[in-house]
């Protein structure tokens, strides 16, 4: 058996997110069939971030095996050709036989987009979270900066998450302006299950001056989900890129 | 009855092109229904550029009458409430009384967008025209250019045309490369049926070497459509502007 890396980017829009289901169109699904069509061989692929249904990927890593050697660039055009046009593999190669996607992932970032004009443009919809009113991005940002360094996210989490430890550290956490666009960016060596989209909500609920931007550190020792925001939107999220230590 | 203006963008993708059909979904359609929800009243929406099933606008203008006067604003934001989000009206103001979004334009501008690198990122599939094989884009420049001026356009013209002068005048006829990224930008004080898909059709054969730059001219003087390129595809094409007297 062979192990393979790619990398991927998709629109969400049209999936129940990445893990298969019996009776959705998946991410995981569709590129799993398109392997199959291309190699006649079933395969289980690996993804490093288990994007929910509607949450768009620039950068998702994930792996596969095969058995026998296939030139990777060839494997690749295969599969671009016969995958929907919004799932692209962007880079194919083998990969070490202990590499795995999700396990030795070391950081991620994500982003969340927002629209902040009075008219979201067709061509971002459906890709952008539009806010109508007038969002204070200052106060979102002081929020945003508080949650740099490593804390319980237990606040922050599904409330049905089932992973033991719900400390993660982050490295950045940023809200950037660009005119009508806001873009939050977050990287952190891990993330618990609607834990951005969580974060998100009560972003809005700062920037919409229902909070204060010091709400975020009480929220967090707290550790009780009902004291953040609601869970942001999906369409608005994006899986960015993953790193491995370098000798993966 | 008061005569209203509005300026609109909107993603050809699920439309069969501006003008209305009876078991089919366009946009003009669309916009009627989305008038006739909101004020009651069944209107014919005029637009300025009848774009065909697929291509995008992201500046069509368009009119229509209403009995009696409304708050355009507040008809602006009532209509994008009902739109799907693929239609958005960008500006709606009253309009004079002898004001013809079609018959007044005395401009437009049409941009057609390729993606000229090995991958197409989901996220533009079905905005820009992909083209793997390497174009020049310095053949197609110079041919391009050659397009500036007043000619007889038949040879460019859809053959069913049935408009008695095929003359018009290009103000602007380039283009443009970013990298992986061309967009070819051509203004003009009218264009024919599949004019501009035509014309990219045979800047294509020019940039893929299959034919000269000097042709365009050729074929110009030929006055004969067997003579041009292919129609391009209609997902690349944009009705980007148009123009009106200043008095109107």
């Amino acid at each position: 058996m062979i192990k393979y890396q790619l990398k991927l980017q998709y629109i969400g829009t049209h999936y129940s997110g990445w893990q298969s289901q019996k009776s959705r169109p998946t991410v995981q699904g569709t590129v799993q069939a398109a392997v199959q069509r291309v190699t006649g061989q079933a395969v289980s692929v690996v993804g490093a971030g288990r994007t929910d249904a509607g949450v768009h990927a620039l950068g998702q890593v994930a792996h596969f095996r095969l058995q026998g050697p296939v030139e990777p660039l060839r494997l690749q055009r295969a599969l671009n050709g016969v995958l929907p046009g919004d799932i692209r593999i962007l880079r194919l190669a083998a990969a070490p036989p202990a590499f795995h996607a999700q396990k030795d992932a070391v950081k991620k970032r994500y982003s969340y987009r927002f629209y902040n004009g009075p008219i979201l443009s067709p061509f971002l919809a459906g890709r952008v979270y539009h806010v109508v009113h007038r969002l204070d991005s200052e106060a979102m940002c002081e929020a945003a900066a508080a949650l740099v360094g490593r804390h319980d996210f237990t606040a922050f989490a599904a409330a049905a998450s089932k992973v033991r430890d719900h400390h993660r550290t982050i490295f950045l956490s940023q809200l950037q302006v660009h005119g009508y666009h806001l873009r939050y960016e977050i990287e952190a060596d891990g993330f618990l299950h609607h834990m951005v989209r969580n974060i998100v909500g009560t972003l809005l609920q700062i920037g919409s001056a229902k909070r204060a931007p010091s709400d975020i550190s009480k929220i967090l020792l707290s550790g009780d989900r009902r004291n953040a925001g609601p869970t942001a939107a999906a369409h608005g999220l994006y899986l960015v890129r993953i790193w491995y230590p370098v000798s993966k």
